[in-house]
C-alpha cells in the first residue's frame, strides 16, 4: 500500500520544488540567533537570488547542556526576515504541541533527521497544509526512509520534499557519508523532490562546494546549505558553515552549471 | 556538566535494578495483542520467576500500515494482567500526551530506540517518578546514548535504565549487532543498570540464549526477552521470540549460572 | 613522514590522467571472457574515445566455487585487444608473483579492495615503473587508503592513482555507498588523481549514470565503468554492468558536460 | 558447494580445539619484540596454564614508517620460546612465500583480518597440513568469512579454527564492535571451532576481561588475548594489552567459570 505513487512537483506560491530543471537554493544559518543576525542573512542570500530562507529555532542538540534555539522568539524573528526579505522559509518542528504555529509562521515544515522515525509526529503532520521536508534518518535505510513518507501521506498532505542529508558510516573524516545515489533512488521510487544537504553530509566547509555540484549534477532537487556571517561564532555548526563571500562565490559557480528558477 | 553522577540501584517496590550480583528478568510479548493473551503470558512468567512483564501497547512499526498496537486499550490490559500475576509492568510510550497514563499505569516506562533522539519526550519524562528504561538509539554512539539520558535526568529524575539493543552495521546474518562492550562502558560511565536485549539485538530466535548468556557473563543487569506463546503468529517480531518452552528452558540454564534477585 | 608530497599528473604515452580540467573514461567487462569478447568490446570502445580499457583476469571472487577468472590466458586476450584497437590496459594483480608478466604486458596495474590491505604487495608494487590504480577497501578509512599508497610510493614508485568504488554501509539497497566526498579528500591530501568506480560503488545499472554525472561534477579525475556487450550472460557483475547501447548514450552526455583528453 | 560439512575438533597434539566444555587460552605479546621479552612471556603463560603462545612476527601495519615485526628472526625467537616453555605456538603469515618456513617452525598458522580476502595466500594454506586460524576481515559478513575458509578447505586442509576479532562500525568508543553473535553462528554453519580475540575487538584493556567471560558464556571455544610485560612500551598495541599481573587476575577468574583442558 502506498500513498505516494504520482509524481510530484510542489508549488510553493510559485516556486516549483521537483522540476528538476530548476533546481532551487535554500540557505541561511544553522540557528537563529538574533533579530538582527537572521535579517541581515535574509537580505543578503534574497540579493543572490537564493529562494528559501531556513534558520533552526528548535535545535535538537545532542547535548542538554548546549544552546537549545530560541524557540518561539526565533520563529518571530525568522518571520519577520522573511516578509521583510520576501523570502518564503523553512524551519524545524520537533513537538507536536509547535506544530499549529511553525505552520502557521512558516512555509515549509523541516523534520530533522532525529525525528524520522518519531512517528506520532509524522502523522500529525499529515493534517497541515505545509510542504513538509522530510531528511532521512542518521541511518536510515531507503524504505524506513520511504516509509516515513508514507506516514505523513497517510494523513493526508502528500507534499513531501525529500532531504538526502549523510548517513553514518565508520568513516571519520566526515561529520557523516553523503549518500548520492539516493537522489535517483528516492526520485524514482517516490516520485518526490530530493534535497541534498552538503553541510551536514559533509561537517566540513570544504567539501560544501564539491558535494554541492555533485548533487545538482545527478539530478538532486535543489540544496540546502548552512551560512554563518561569521562561522567561528556561530552558536551551533560552524565548522560545516560557509560564510557570506565563500557562499556567493558558491552560488554563482552552481549557477553556470544549472538552470535555477527564477527567484520570486 | 552531567546529572549522572554517582551510582544507582533503583529499587521498584523492593526489586533492586542494577545490583549487579542480582540481574533481572523482563519478559513478555513484543505486543499486547489481547487480554487473554497477556494474562496468558503475566501467569506463566510469574510462575517461572520473571521479575517485570513487558508489553508493547504503542508500537514504532517501520509501515504505517502495519499493526501500531492496541494503545490505551492494550495499556489497560498490561495492568490488569501485571495486577493478576502480581508483576510490575514495562510499556513504551512514545508521546508526551500519553506520559501521564502511562506513568500512573506502569512501574517502568520505556523509551525505545527510535525515540533516543527525541529530546522533547525525554525531556518530559524528566518529571515522571517512574523509572525510565532509555533504549540506545538504532546507530547511537555511546556519548549520545549517555546525553540522551541526561536529557532525562536534568528534569530531576534520574531513576535510568539503560537499554542496549543491538545497534546497525553491515552485518545482514541478524538484525543488529549486540554491541556487548556497551554494558561494561555505560555502568563505568554512568553508574546505571545496564539491561540487555537479545531479541531485538539479534533478531534470531535461535541466538537469544547464547546472547543471554555472554550478557550476564560480562555484567548486564538483567535481561529484556520476548516471549510468545505462538510466535508464528505474532502480530510483531514473531521470528525473534521464543515460545514458552524454549523460554522455560532458557530461564532455567541461566538461572543455575546466576543469582536473581527473589521475584517479588 | 611521506613518499606522496607533490602533485601528480601522470603521463601514460601522452594521455594525462589528473589533468583535471579533461577527465578519462576507462571501461570494459568486469571479466575478459574470451579473446573475441574482449576484442569486439575494445573496438567498440575505442570508437566511443574510451582512453583505456579494462578487464579482469585474475578475479578475487567471493566463492571459491564461482569463476575465478582466465589467468594469464586472460591477459594475453586483453593485450591483442589493446594493441589491436590501439587502447592502453588496466588489469588487476593480486599475487607477487605475476607482477613481472602484468607489468610487462599492462599499461596501468590494478589494486583491487580486496587487497589494499596486503601490504606485501603494496610493497612488491614500488619496484615497478607502471601507474598503479589504488582501489579504496571495503571499509578503509581515508587515513588507510592513504597509508597504503604510502606503501607503494615507499618502494619509489609514486605514479598511484587513487579509485574510490564505495564503501561498506548498512544501506542494502545498493551494493555500496559510493563516497564522492572522497575525491576532493583525496586530491588534497595526496595530490593523486582519483578515478570514481560508479559500477561497483553502486552494484546498479540505473544507478552509473547519475553517479557518473555527480562524480565528474565534483573533480573526479576520470571514471571506470563496467560495459559488457550481454550483461545477462557476463561471467561476473552482470547487474551493474551497461550494455553497449547504454553505454554509448551515457558517454555522449558525459561528453557534453567536460572536456576529456584527446584519445591517444 | 562445500568442503566444511562435519564438525571438526581439531587435535593438536594431544590439545583439543574446539571441544566446547574445555575452551583453550592463547595468549602473549602482539608482536615479538626481542629473545629475551618472548621468552620471559613464554615461562609467565605457561605457569599460569595457558595453552598456546602467540607473537606477531609479520605484522601488517597502516602505516609502512611503524615498526613492520622482526621477520624471520621473530620466527626464530618464537620457535626457542615455545621449545622451551612447552607450548604450542601461533603466528601470522601474510605472504606465500614465507608459508614454508612458517608451517615447519610454528604449531597454527594465523592469517589476519587484512588477510581475508586473500584468495591465493588462503588457496596456498589448504597446501599445509598445520590448522589454521582464520581471522574475520574488518566488515567482512559471515557469508565472506565462511567462503574464505572454503577457499582454504578446497586444497584439502580442513582443520580452521575461525577467530572473530571485531568488526568496524560507526561506534568510535571501541576499536571495533566485537560480534559475539558469530561465535553460535559460525559454530554452527560451520561446525569448526570458533576463538574470540577480545584485544583487537575492543582495543580497550578494561574491556578484555568483561568480553573474555562473555565469550566464553556464550559458547567460544577459546580465546586470544594480548599480554605484555610493559604495556606502555610495547611497539605495537599497548592500550589493549594486559600487563602480566592483570592477565594472572583474569585468568583465574575465568578458570573458575570454565573447565579448560589439562594443558599439554
Amino acid at each position: 500500500m502506498s500513498n505516494l505513487t504520482d509524481n510530484k512537483v510542489i508549488d510553493l506560491g510559485g516556486l516549483r520544488i521537483g522540476d528538476d530543471k530548476h533546481p532551487i537554493f535554500i540557505a541561511g544559518p544553522c540557528s537563529v540567533e538574533s533579530e538582527e543576525h537572521i535579517l541581515k542573512a535574509a537580505f543578503f542570500l534574497k540579493k543572490l537570488g537564493v529562494h528559501v530562507l531556513r534558520g533552526g529555532c528548535f535545535k535538537p542538540r545532542t547535548s542538554p547542556y548546549d544552546f537549545q534555539g530560541l524557540g518561539l522568539e526565533g520563529i518571530k524573528y525568522l518571520k519577520q526576515a522573511g516578509e521583510k526579505a520576501k523570502l518564503p522559509i523553512i524551519t524545524e518542528v520537533m513537538e507536536e504541541k509547535y506544530i499549529d504555529v511553525v505552520s502557521e509562521c512558516t512555509d515549509i515544515i523541516q523534520i530533522g533527521s532525529r525525528n524520522m522515525y518519531n512517528y506520532p509526529l509524522l502523522k500529525a503532520l499529515g493534517h497541515t497544509k505545509n510542504p513538509i521536508m522530510l531528511k532521512r534518518g542518521l541511518s536510515a535505510t531507503v524504505k524506513e526512509w520511504i516509509m516515513a513518507a508514507e506516514y505523513i501521506a497517510m494523513g493526508g498532505n502528500d507534499k513531501i520534499i525529500m532531504c538526502e542529508r549523510g548517513i553514518r558510516t565508520f568513516n571519520d573524516y566526515t561529520r557523516n557519508t553523503l549518500d548520492l545515489a539516493a537522489v535517483s533512488i528516492i526520485k524514482r521510487e517516490t516520485g518526490r523532490p530530493v534535497i541534498v544537504d552538503p553541510s551536514h553530509g559533509t561537517g566540513r566547509r570544504e567539501l560544501v562546494g564539491p558535494m554541492s555540484k555533485a548533487a545538482l549534477a545527478c539530478g538532486a532537487s535543489g540544496l540546502m546549505i548552512e551560512v554563518h556571517e561569521e562561522p567561528a561564532h556561530a552558536l551551533s555548526d560552524g565548522n560545516q558553515s560557509l560564510d557570506f563571500p565563500q557562499f556567493e562565490k558558491l552560488i554563482m559557480e552552481l549557477r553556470s552549471i544549472v538552470n535555477e528558477p527564477k527567484a520570486m
